[in-house]
């Protein structure tokens, strides 16, 4: 590894690429006890889109080539915001290399290759390595604060999680045609990419694992317009599930890509035996809470999570002064950044990214044998 | 029948003998072209507690026979609100007699008595006999100005719909057993009392029958301190389903007596092609509706249903003087006499009920298979 | 008095005159510990109108001369919902010849009418003679709960009140002129409207005097098409105060019939040393409260006020089953006979009715010397 | 000036020199068409504080002697973040030295000093050297959006504006003795510090100046602990005014520091003759908009300022995917350079933040004359 300030190398410049660079160049302004680090540089395929992403980004140098990029000296921590079809090869490669690696979820497009990130993670960690997988929404303070409030036991033993993960961009069906929308490129639809999402809240919420699930998928625009005329949709545009964990709590869990109005309506509610929780991403810097239901004068209290008390608050603005989606970002670049400097396991880990996809896995196989329960492959099972 | 005031007679005297009698006494008050009615008699086992309800709600005259009183020349009209397993005896007889009938939800308990009970409203009706069953959320001001806006195009093509309705007066596990936990009596447990609003609201938003059923029951205390000790609850605490209608609509529903700080959530949400539609019982005089998308400053409304141009709200107060869940049986009992003045089929019917029976019967079947896709029995398969 | 059920007499049958015989018919229903009431007799001015309000609302007789009924002896209780302008020759006859009086809010139109009224309630008290004034709204369960949370000290001592009543039915400058907009007639516009619920309200929650007035008033459409043409408005369409009370407390009130989408907003905001409290008459069976401000999970609580243990539930429905407006008079008319029957003082008195008239007079008085604060004629100065 | 990137010197390094830090930072990754800038350096007092802080934000340097800085050939952005009772100073050190200028709100402590940086960025316009004052609310995207509604017609004429500004930072007697409570030091209290931001947007949604103000002040909490004893409060704890704009419309305004449970609670309500818009600042992301009031759905819609087609939004993040207070720092950046790039002025300009100074100062002179009405100082009076 370099001394000083540790290099980072983002590979992918588009959406993610823009969320997560945001995160290095900010990261140490809010939390300034992590390791310093140096944008060292930002690679893309497209070498003109990556250089003009690079320089408004704030990163030192580009580059087209990530085989190479994984290999300098000069890079400490590689940071895969690609489609999920090249995490696999680019994490081994980082991690073989010594780096430490944030990938974007989901782990990866197919089981194999998640199995082999796992393992090459545990290898690694054996090493001094860190991996990380980044669902950034752990990071929603309002959620952390939600996930100690049930491990405090203020709502009780969990009985019921209703959950959706509800977008519109798909509402109109003659939007275009996109890679996101073929099975070979994207790996799946609105379960993956939002399904994802509900599953590694409801691990993290409860720490307790999904064992079982039956679901439902379902395409409802079968074809959009392609710049050569129609071409079919080979994903799902909604998909539901009933899911059960270890310790017997159910979970109902509604996605899609066409709740016309809902714009990134990730809506949580928690139902135990003495209290309830309720989140919408679209308020995230609210919790709803119930708890002392005897009181004559219950009912859900609006939190406004922005307290010094709050997770990750204490480091950003007065009370009241709200928070905004890209702060995740930055608040799990923080805790990436300390994990390596400790020398601990960041979370969530590669297996925690592996156990979603499981759980997604399930409720494919689930809708494709018309809604039958299917048991959840068992961790250490790959 | 009688001529002068129609004359009425409420079978059961707990709480829905207690709502309907309120529909009684003043539906003419609200309503003043509908049929005069007189409060004739009310009905119950206990002779002492349905005299004195009887006294308090304002009926002439209390009996304890039933099969007595249906057959009284001064009946024109018999409301059953007894629990569910007495339904198609005394609907039966009240048609045979001649008598319009009023039969709360659920139709029976058992698939034959609901066929029985259609048969014989169809053989009634050519008889000039109406006969109807109690839905009351049929008459919420806020669901039928929904249904209105989904016909009349507002929210393009459904495709999904979001429906849970949550209760949580079983949260506690110490709460005492009681005859609803009883299969036996109660014939089923939260799938029958409030999974059947969810079906029949589904039903009457959309006029599109649900068409197939995956479905999970589950029992969260399965047992309860009785007068003796613990006794075993033998039906759902909690159920959940993804159903599919005719037209391809796919509804998700959550129903559930656990779900703690719900104390009547009967939530819809109904998303078409080009809007969507929202609902909280709790809030039962708003609706939420969101057109136009493509505006820059779309959103979902709020909608306070309490002007002279909603439904039935000419009859009662002006602009933002909300009404009350009761006030949704008096439009019932208006709606029911209007359809006996006209000599026009009154909605919902008995086949309405059935369907939904139905609908409930698919779901048990396919929580009992796992989860599997079930097939709703066809209309007219009786 | 005669003996059995208490004899009532309602005066004006059209929107109070529906909500006040709505209550008579249905309060033995719900309260049945109150004495038993007649509906004897309702009574207007125009014979054919008033025939048809008595025989929808269920009176047993109309009648045109208020004189000749109050005088009857099988009315025991004569209920005042006339244009303020009629109140104090009414309630005087009818007190004068022993009959219980509830008047509609206002008290009446002028200071003189007022203290008069409050001296002839005094009178008649000596002689058990009840009277009584209809701030219906201070039977609205969830405001009944925030008094007793306030005095109960859930909020500590409280110093700031924001209060508003908003509604739109003038928005619409072609809106056609009304009495109601001429000031000889309706004696104010919306200042003592919708103002004195507020000014009663904020002394019913805080039990506390208001002493001291700021206000402005405005009306912003002059004219309104008349049937001769343009006819001049001599009343307020807003009003603006702020108000000060004995203990000390600020509040600031704003009313409006100008406030487009609202429909009857009334809201209230309580602030106190560790805690408050919301309201807001479209949701008028939810309170918003904060308490425990040092609490991690702090924030505003929505408890749906229908619990048993809540004011007035008991009688009514199961929690979740939300009230109506309409259901507030019915538990006035209950308070007051109760009060009837225990020879106590029901409560609001005609006195409390004449503290708010003053506040009234203050803002008003305020308004016309340019805002300056004006002081409060004290109670017994009349 | 400088060739290659502007330089930036920012006075003040604590909360707001934090917020603006964090603007200059980000401001070119979102706004890559603006200027390139330089975070040249970070002045403060306290030498090594400003230092540990000019590390953390990201500054090539820090300085301890602004006098010396805004001489600096390598500045060319002067950003004032200092306490109110600089800002004349600086500002016009600054602007005489040929650099542009952002000053925090308040412009100055006194009139007198607010005039003088007036007249003062008047000169320097002449010159090419741009003056902005720094009210970051006019950068949330729903206000913005607000305003374009406004302007367009949407709601109508405005008739009346609801607004407030609710904290509680002093709810708790014991908090203890800070500069802000002092006169001397913090020029004034709510009034200044949250009273310019309501005055700021009365402006800036509606376009038209306030003309006159009635106004109460309050200390609810007379003196404080201080490190030798109890201290006495010199400044309002809340305020309260009733303002007329040119135009006719009246504005209510309530801020307060005592608001136990609001954070930061900017609340706007605007009623217009065919429509209405609300906005809740602890919901930065949403706006309330009404219009078309006679559609049979018609009610306010929750709009999630979020699309690529609302203000400042397609420089950000997908729909949904919500900003947070920090954001509006960084609009504000962009929009300061594109000025200064352009050669136009930015807004709002210094007159503007003496517009909002000479507001308040009639609300304070009202309520030292007992809430009588005061005149607003007209502009060109100085």
């Amino acid at each position: 590894m370099s001394s000083g300030p540790l290099g980072v190398a983002v590979i992918g410049y588009s959406f993610m690429g823009k969320a997560h660079s945001n995160a290095w160049r900010n990261v140490r302004a809010f939390y300034p006890s992590v390791p310093q680090v140096r944008q060292q540089v930002l690679v893309g395929r497209d070498e003109a889109a990556v250089k003009e992403a690079g320089e408004q980004y704030g990163w030192a140098e580009t580059a087209t080539d990530w085989q190479a990029v994984v290999a300098r000296d000069d890079v400490d921590v590689v940071d895969i915001c690609t489609p999920g079809d090249s995490h696999c090869d680019i994490a081994l490669a980082a991690l073989a290399a010594g780096k430490h690696v944030l990938v974007e979820k989901p782990l990866a497009n197919t089981a194999a290759e998640s199995e082999a990130m796992v393992a090459a993670a545990r290898e690694a960690e054996g090493r001094g390595v860190r991996a990380m997988i980044g669902f950034n929404y752990r990071r929603v303070p309002a959620l952390a604060l939600a996930r100690h409030l049930i491990a405090d036991g203020r709502i009780g033993r969990v009985r019921q999680v209703r959950a959706a993960y509800l977008q519109d961009w798909l509402a109109d069906e003659t939007a275009p045609m996109t890679w996101r929308l073929r099975r070979e490129q994207a790996g799946s639809g609105v379960l993956g990419d939002l399904g994802s999402h509900v599953v590694d809240q409801l691990h993290y919420l409860l720490g307790d694992p999904v064992v079982a699930a039956s679901g439902r998928l379902r395409t409802f625009v079968p074809e959009r317009p392609g710049p050569g005329g129609p071409e079919p949709v080979t994903v799902d545009d909604a998909a539901w599930a009933t899911l059960e964990t270890a310790s017997g709590v159910v979970a109902s869990m509604e996605v899609s890509r066409m709740a016309t109005g809902r714009k990134n309506g990730l809506t949580l509610e928690v139902y135990g035996e003495r209290g309830s929780i309720g989140f919408d991403l679209e308020r995230l810097n609210e919790l709803m809470v119930l708890d002392r239901p005897d009181d004559v004068a219950a009912g859900a209290r609006r939190v406004v999570v922005t307290e010094a008390d709050h997770p990750w608050l204490a480091a950003w603005w007065p009370p009241g002064h709200v928070l905004g989606w890209d702060h995740t970002f930055t608040s799990q670049a923080a805790d990436f950044l300390t994990a390596v400097d400790r020398g601990t396991q960041p979370q969530p880990s590669f297996a925690d990214g592996l156990a979603v996809q499981r759980v997604l896995g399930a409720i494919e196989q689930s809708s494709g044998e018309d809604g039958r329960r299917v048991v959840v492959q068992a961790e250490g099972a790959e």
